[in-house]
């Protein structure tokens, strides 16, 4: 028999509980932020209607769906008259769509939702890409106010700064700035042109662009100006007068105008415009899905593309016959949030591990002693184990302590216990000492504050 | 065009926000007590290699896998060469049987890991029983040690006692001491039929168990003489006496009351022996798995089966060519935990909602005041919204902190403005207060805190 093959698909991942915790610690943060900001949970099914999610994501979206039947409907497709009826969470905004039309009776507007979830895309893995990762989503439906808009900029301001993250910016945009430049450039019905030819500036450079407005047949003097002017290294300030001249004709583009100046007005009232919020003309941010602001979080040189973006929109839950929702949102996207964590170094003094103390479980008899020791630690809510397999062999338990990084190791050997005592042992320095059992646990846990454990 | 069907699929489940909030709230109580015991966490992909998957859960079980393939593939199982290759998580074991195996030279032995994810099945829906679900186990692996067993049952004693359930009880058994059942009925070949019978005592009661062993050709004196020991309200230590003179030539039984008395030995030591711990000679759980120490809890009158059950293994990961892996586990079926919690009234007290303020949106000159309210409140930690939408309706602005569950409404108009000062509403009593501006941050601090909001 051939050996089986058992190692995870690939794009999909174990993780370690290292990961697990670090994982965790960035959902926390992030959750922790959106609660102070009003904005409460949901959770949607892993599994929808494939009709709900098919033709959502576009014809190469459609193709990344994974598709999901029972076993018990293996007969049909083998006779051929198998029709897929069920796809795997691509997103979270379709299904955060589907779910406001579904509960809309029930929801009290505007609406603040967060979601945390995992969803599968049957994408080429790559680094930073996998098949499986978890979205961070917050939305606010049924409010026009660009006060939302102001918040979210916040949220990703200290949720990100919460994690310790250096060197990320916030581009911000309005599709109605990107209307005004392609009224500007004499072709407002190019519009759509000019955003994919814009959004590719990151990775193709000005000159690029350039070549790909001539090859769209955008007229090249005017072209050119424009990428000049887009070009300067201009402040947010700056950058709007230079659009105010330009869109004296622009009715949208004026309102492009407007709507960021009252962002920006809404950031001062809640106290500043943070340093790294960058007003990014070339920022489009796809297709046809946002309407208003646009978002993406950048970070220099971590090599993962971006690391979040958002926006408004419009007509949400359009497609599914509740016409007129408008809202803005944002994602944060949290596997490459760890990659670059990883790469900064900034896991590095993140204590996970919960375990505290390990109690030495040498033979029968100490255990009398220990367990009762194990208990009282735990009822004073220090995390401890004891060794879980009752041996003389000091070396391994030991061993077991340091490679699971538990800092303190407690020995109530015959001795200690005709003298109730205990003796501890502090890995990170090797320093001993013996306590008299009703000391020892209002030690510990001073020990446990004192060095931050 | 008929009208779309955007209903969630029978079986799966949304979550609204205090459905997320009180999972979290059971997920959280028991993660604590994994931690609190030495647990640490793992996570394995949603989609798993059919291979790893299939033959582990029975025929039955293997008819109730969700297989998955990429849209990407459709054309193969339109023209009939499709073949299944992957397929969704069914539960935690296997998996994290098939992580042991993958990742065996980085895990410190004996590995304690808990892991709590969704697992799908395509089952029949039904009350308590759902398509997608939680599990939360713990095991410990590479271990022998009858400690683990006792602390396994102090685990499922302290996390349900957190969570508040009232009449829960924890039986207990042994697959040894049904051995020596099955050697005293002079039959210990037939051990899987006396397992089978004696399993279904719940459902179909002593007489219903009675006409099964004679179908199953056990000897009909013996077999009434074995229910009517079974059937009598006796203490462990009764029981295990009883047991004691019936295995007089078992050395399976010997063994099995051997391993029953450790653990109470221990429990005891730990501090004590659970009142609503039941040996419970009955229990048999399920057929081949399971090779000493059993676990099962109930809850009395809850209509939902169990909510959690475990045991001692010998070779979880033999069938991933591993050998003489020996383990014990326990489970916590969170989705019937919540349901029970919901039924004995437990989350009537949980404050879930994270908002404690809201700061009515009136008109753009408040703004100026009230964004740097929002701000200052959030720096101290109180999270907080500004209405979304800026409006002169005061009425939908309160209904909306009503609906929304947030205990205080912040007003600050011209008059407030003028003064420095701040109204506060507290919506439970109606009551009104004004206060200056640099004293309200402390008192609502001093509020939130009073009233365990």
């Amino acid at each position: 028999m051939a050996k089986q093959d058992i190692s995870v698909l690939s794009g999909m991942r174990d993780f370690s509980p290292e990961e697990v915790f670090r994982r965790e610690y960035i959902f926390h943060t992030i959750k922790t932020v959106f609660k102070k900001y009003g904005f409460v949970p949901i959770e949607t099914p892993a599994i929808e209607r494939l009709s709900v999610l098919s033709g959502k994501y576009g014809e190469e979206g459609d193709k990344l769906l994974f598709n999901v039947f029972n076993s018990g409907s293996a007969d049909e497709w083998k006779d051929g008259t198998f029709t897929p009826d069920k796809a795997l969470r691509y997103d979270l905004t379709v299904p955060f769509a589907r779910y406001v039309v579904n509960h809309r009776n029930d929801l009290t507007m505007p609406f603040k939702r967060y979601q945390i979830q995992s969803v599968w895309r049957g994408d080429r893995p790559q680094k930073g890409r996998y098949r499986e990762f978890t979205q961070c989503d917050a939305d606010i439906i049924g409010s026009d106010s660009l006060l939302n808009e102001a918040e979210l900029i916040l949220i990703y301001h200290e949720a990100l700064s919460m994690l310790g993250i250096r060197n990320f910016k916030i581009h911000f945009n309005n599709r109605k700035i990107l209307n005004g430049l392609a009224e500007w450039l004499g072709m407002p019905e190019k519009f759509t042109d000019l955003c994919i030819a814009l959004d590719k500036w990151d990775k193709i450079g000005k000159a690029g662009v350039q070549k790909e407005l001539l090859n769209r047949n955008f007229p090249n003097a005017l072209s050119n100006q424009l990428l000049d002017i887009l070009d300067q290294p201009l402040g947010i300030e700056q950058k709007l007068e230079l659009l105010q001249k330009m869109f004296v004709t622009s009715t949208e583009g004026q309102k492009g105008i407007s709507e960021t100046e009252s962002i920006l007005k809404y950031l001062k009232r809640y106290g500043f415009i943070p340093d790294n919020l960058i007003l990014d003309l070339t920022l489009a941010r796809g297709l046809d899905y946002y309407t208003g602001a646009i978002f993406e979080v950048t970070v220099q040189n971590a090599g993962v593309g971006s690391i979040g973006g958002g926006g408004r929109y419009d007509n949400l839950t359009d497609t599914f016959g509740l016409k007129n929702v408008t809202g803005v949102g944002i994602s944060f996207g949290a596997d490459r949030i760890y990659d670059v964590m990883n790469e900064q170094g900034l896991f590095q003094n993140l204590s996970v591990n919960p375990t505290k103390v390990l109690l030495i479980n040498f033979d029968e008899d100490c255990l009398e002693s220990v367990l009762k020791m194990a208990s009282e630690l735990r009822t004073h809510g220090v995390a401890c184990e004891v060794y879980p397999q009752t041996t003389k062999k000091l070396d391994k338990q030991f061993s077991y302590a340091d490679k699971k990084g538990i800092p303190f190791v407690f020995i109530i050997g015959s001795e200690e216990m005709e003298q109730g005592t205990v003796k501890i042992k502090y890995l990170a320095s090797g320093e001993q000492s013996t306590h008299l059992r009703a000391t020892v646990i209002p030690y510990i846990i001073q020990q446990i504050q004192d060095l931050n454990l």
